[in-house]
Parts: structure tokens; C-alpha cells; sequence
């Protein structure tokens, strides 16, 4: 029978029907890539040697004495060649007729997580992909300072099923001059459950998550990832820190290596149960200058479904896969790096 | 450079950026079809003699003399063998922790809108058609009759990009327990115009598209079809009627005929511009029992690209097409059947 669940936080529904449910396995054909990538492309953009392919880059880890746009990075970030948002453009407003429109102003950068090609999140050494979380982190300093901003979203789309348009191994950052529906209504639905219940939230789903254990997939010292009781689509993610005070700008290096630990920890959990599976992650950080408490945390949605005219029309998620069966055969799934 | 929109009704934000523009011929690899489907498939649920296949039908417009769950119907309505909601269902609210769920309560049938496999919205006679939109009539007056429905919406899938699995051409319907988020925020930005303009928004909207033009894709007595302002994908549109008073449920002969060909124009205007699109079209039509002005209006949605990261994480759509310049080819695209 399908059940309709009610989101802890924005209370809104999402129906889950197992009726079509599928296990793992069957999700996995998806993807599955031909045959390996090389380490170097000679047309990818994103490819060492090919720095002259990007926009003049803004940011990078390179070896001391390297000059800009040369090889010798280890993570590169670059504006974006095809930007949503610009810089350059004005945001004033102006009417047609009786609507409004602004310019397009914003930042919209990209981070190259390494110089291979073929080195993705999954593959990476620890190492190399702390830097690329490290450069998140940096970037992310950097945007919240820029005071025409009201916020930043950092994502990640991995395969064409995903939206993703370059294979190359990279994460995307966006500055907007607005808050988006998306966090606006997260951060009303913590401010009503707050003044319901004098505390936030998140801190009773974690507590609820960890003791229950059924939708818990991993958990350390600082970091609790689980499949959220709402969850729109098969096998969505979320990773929160235990506690509002880690935040992903201000965090220190030992918590910024455990971050990127658990993170790529769930990338391999996922590649190892749906076989390389199309994905976005999404960090929603506090808009610029909120004065709130905000709990940060990291949404991973595997992109298994495509939303068709009732997700459209509706804006309600239809999940096939109960949340508790996704966490339990991601527990289950191996973290060996892929 | 890109610009940000404001959505009239719902006051959300749009951002098209057509620096990655593509004109409908660059569209156009999306679906071509390989060759022709077969009018019969031994193998479809929905073909004429195989209506074993599917649970037994609850409404159908057939011959006299024919008995139900055989041949001799032209338009045959039966419950989704799938539902993601389910009349049998409880819908009592169950505690899991601090988490609520629901039985999952609710109608979900699929409309088949002719016997012939291949007998699409744009190839079919304007009789055959009329018919399949008399059917979502009826259904419509038939679902909003259940007390225990608070809306209704009904919706179309065309193509695997667009989330539909059966080719056969079909419409679905779902009865809802519940008011979607899609719908309330429609109807807040309703009421919210109307409390300082006293009159309602789409009544302003289709004034400034028919006296502007710019955005104007066709016009009959009764029906505006527009390429909305702060379209969030590119090539949408929107089919209003010049009036509330005109709704699919209590709607005449003529003007339930005159609806149906101009939802066929459109179609066939996307199939002429961008070479049989994947699409979705939603009509949005009042809560059962609502007590205001709802102005009924259909969205299509042809799926050309990829809701990625920042999509998914904003609520934000960015549009590489202005709507100004999909309405002037869909103006210019061959009606005729296809």
C-alpha cells in the first residue's frame, strides 16, 4: 500500500509506493560507463595542459613558482564559461509591462576537483579529495564576503542523467543575489518548529535517526548520514553534522578531513550498491549574513526517476524505494574505494 | 547576458541566460523516433484487444452493445495498475518517532485516449481527440464528486524523457487527499494580487500577452495560448481561457471542442518547431470545494533539458531560451497534422 510522508522540516508530502519498488541491482544498468576513461582528454577543458580552454581561473592549489592558468594545480576554480548568473550584470530592476525583471547578476564558478580526467570522486586518493573539499571551503569564504550575494549554493552533478554537461570531475558553485524557495522554505520550517518546540529540528531527527538506527547508513564523530523519512526519490542521502556549530566555512582542518571522509564515504556506498549511478549533491549553507541559528547539511539525490507531469504538476516526490530499504542496503554496501 | 524573471502569480524567480541558446532545429535530435510505431502491439496494455491486460476499466466510451473490458471503445478509462495512491488505502495519520505518515489514500487512473497504438495528440482526427478530452471531462466531474479528494490534477507524459513507460497514448489522472504544494502556492499568489489589485492576476496577464504580442502564440474566442514570461524551461507554454467562468468540468460542447483543438494546435506547434519533443502538460484545475475564483489553466512543459544541482537545490529553473523567442517560432510552426 503506498503511505504519504510528511517532511519533518518544510511539511511537505511525499508519497511512497513500493508497489514498483526495485532493489538495487535493478537500478543498476543506468550508467554503467562503456569503458574506463582515460586520465587525460585532449578536447576536455578541464584536462591539465588545457588551461587555456577555461575563463582566466580565480582560485587554485598549485606548487609554488606555477603561474596562473599553467599546469602544476592540483584543484583549479574557474568562472563558469556558459554562467547563470554574471558578475557583469547589472541588478536593477526593470518593467515590462506589468513584470519585473532584474539583471542577472551573480557569481557562477566552477572547482575542478583534480587534473585527471578519470579521477572521480570514488577513485580519489583521500588526499586529493580533501583538497577539493578544502577548495569548497575556500571558495566559500570567499562568495559570503561578497555582500551583493544573499546566498551560496555548492553542488555536484555527476552523469548526463544528472545534468551534468563534462565528465571531468567537477563541482559547481553558484552566488545568488536572492534566497531561493528552496532554502526559504527550510528556513521557515525550522523557524516554526522552533518557536513550537524551542529547538531546531534537525537536532530531533538525528537524535531520532541514531537511536532508531533503521534509516542510519553511517555515522563518526562529528558527521550522521541517513536516508531522510521523506525522501523524494530512491535513495536519497542527507549528511548533517551533529551539531549547528560545524559549519563548512569556518570548520577546522580535522573536521574538513572527516567531512570529505563521509562524503566520499557515500559516493562509494552508492556506487557499490546502484553501480555508478547519475547523481546531484547539494550543501545548503546559512544565506549571507543570517543571524539564525542554521544547521548545514548535504543533500545526495541519486537521479533514478525522471519527475514526469505529477512531480511537475504537483510538486509531491513519488518514491519507490522505501527509505529504510535504501538505508540497509547502503549500510551493507562496501566503502573500498571503487 | 542572463536576467532574472519574477513568476507574476507566485512571485518566484526565473533565470534565463540564453548564452548557451539553441534554436529549435538544435532540439530536435532529442526523440526522433526510428521508425513509426505499429497501430497494434501484441504486447501493449492499452491496444484494442488486450484490455485483459489491464485492471477492468471504470468508465469508457464504446459501442452500444459492447461489453466492458472488450473491444468496441474508442476512449477507455481504467485504474493505473501502478498506483502511487490507492482508493483502498486508509488514510489515517501513524506516528513513526516524531515523524507522521498516512495511509496513502487517493485515485490514480489513466485515461487511454484512443484503441490505436500510434494515434498520437498531433496525428489524431479532431473527433478522436475531442473525445479523449472528454473523457478528462467526465473524469474530472466524476473524481470531484469524491468527498474525500481535495484536488484533482490531471496530466500527460509523452516520451521516456518526460517519464512516460507506455507509448500507447494515454493521460493520467490522481486524486489527491491533500492540496499539493504547486497548487497552494498558486492560489497564495492569487489571493495575494488580488487583496492589492483587486482583480485577479491572470485576468492582467492575458490582457498585457494579447495586447503585446511578444510572447502571443494563438488566440480563439475563448482560449489564450502564451509563452509564460518567467517560463522556468525553454518552449513552455500556457492555455487559458479569457474567463474563470470557463472550466473543463461544467464547460459546453463547444467550448469543451474548441479547448481540445487548441491543446492539439499547441501540441502539434511543438511538434512542427522542435521534432516530437518529450513533454509533460499538467491542468490545473480548482480544490474540490474551493470557494474563490480559480482560473483553470493548462502548463506544458516540453523536457529539453536537465533539472540539475542547482535546480534541485534552489527550486530555481534557468531557461536557455527566452520565452519571447519560443513563441515567435512556435507562431511561425506548421499546424497541420502531422
Amino acid at each position: 500500500m503506498p503511505e504519504i510522508r510528511i517532511d519533518f522540516i518544510t511539511e511537505e508530502r511525499v508519497i511512497v509506493a513500493t508497489e514498483r519498488s526495485r532493489r538495487p541491482h535493478d537500478f543498476k544498468k543506468a550508467e554503467a560507463t562503456a569503458e574506463p576513461a582515460p586520465e587525460f582528454v585532449p578536447t576536455c577543458p578541464f584536462c591539465v595542459g588545457n588551461e587555456a580552454m577555461t575563463p582566466p581561473e580565480v582560485d587554485a592549489f598549485r606548487e609554488a613558482g606555477t603561474a596562473p592558468d599553467t599546469p602544476g594545480w592540483w584543484v583549479r576554480t574557474v568562472p563558469n564559461k556558459f554562467p547563470a548568473l554574471a558578475p557583469d550584470a547589472n541588478d536593477a530592476p526593470d518593467a515590462v509591462g506589468i513584470y519585473t525583471r532584474f539583471g542577472g547578476y551573480g557569481v557562477h564558478e566552477v572547482i575542478i576537483e583534480t587534473p585527471k580526467h578519470n579521477e572521480t570522486p570514488v577513485v580519489a586518493s583521500a588526499h586529493q579529495w580533501r583538497e577539493a573539499v578544502r577548495m569548497y571551503q575556500r571558495r566559500l569564504q570567499t562568495l559570503t564576503r561578497n555582500e551583493r550575494l544573499k546566498s551560496v549554493l555548492i553542488f555536484r552533478n555527476e552523469g548526463k542523467a544528472a545534468g551534468a554537461s563534462l565528465e571531468h570531475p567537477h563541482a559547481q558553485l553558484v552566488g545568488l543575489p536572492f534566497i531561493p524557495p528552496v532554502l526559504q522554505r527550510y528556513i521557515e520550517g525550522v523557524a516554526r518548529y522552533q518557536s513550537r518546540h524551542g529547538r531546531h529540528p534537525l537536532e530531533a531527527i538525528l537524535e531520532q535517526e541514531v537511536r532508531e538506527g533503521t534509516r542510519l547508513v553511517n555515522q563518526t564523530a562529528r558527521f550522521v548520514v541517513y536516508a531522510p523519512f521523506a525522501s523524494r526519490a530512491p535513495y536519497e542521502l542527507a549528511i548533517a553534522p551533529t551539531t549547528p556549530a560545524l559549519q563548512l566555512a569556518t570548520m577546522d582542518a580535522d573536521a574538513l578531513s572527516e567531512f570529505a571522509d563521509v562524503l566520499q564515504d557515500s559516493l562509494r556506498r552508492l556506487y557499490a550498491a546502484l553501480g555508478n549511478p547519475p547523481y546531484n549533491y547539494m550543501l545548503f549553507t546559512a544565506p549571507t549574513g543570517y543571524d539564525g541559528v542554521f544547521w548545514e547539511h548535504v543533500r545526495i539525490a541519486p537521479r533514478l526517476s525522471i519527475d514526469a507531469g505529477f512531480e511537475l504538476g504537483s510538486g509531491v516526490g513519488i518514491n519507490i524505494t522505501a527509505p529504510e530499504d535504501a538505508a540497509r542496503y547502503l549500510r551493507e554496501a562496501s566503502t573500498a574505494s571503487a
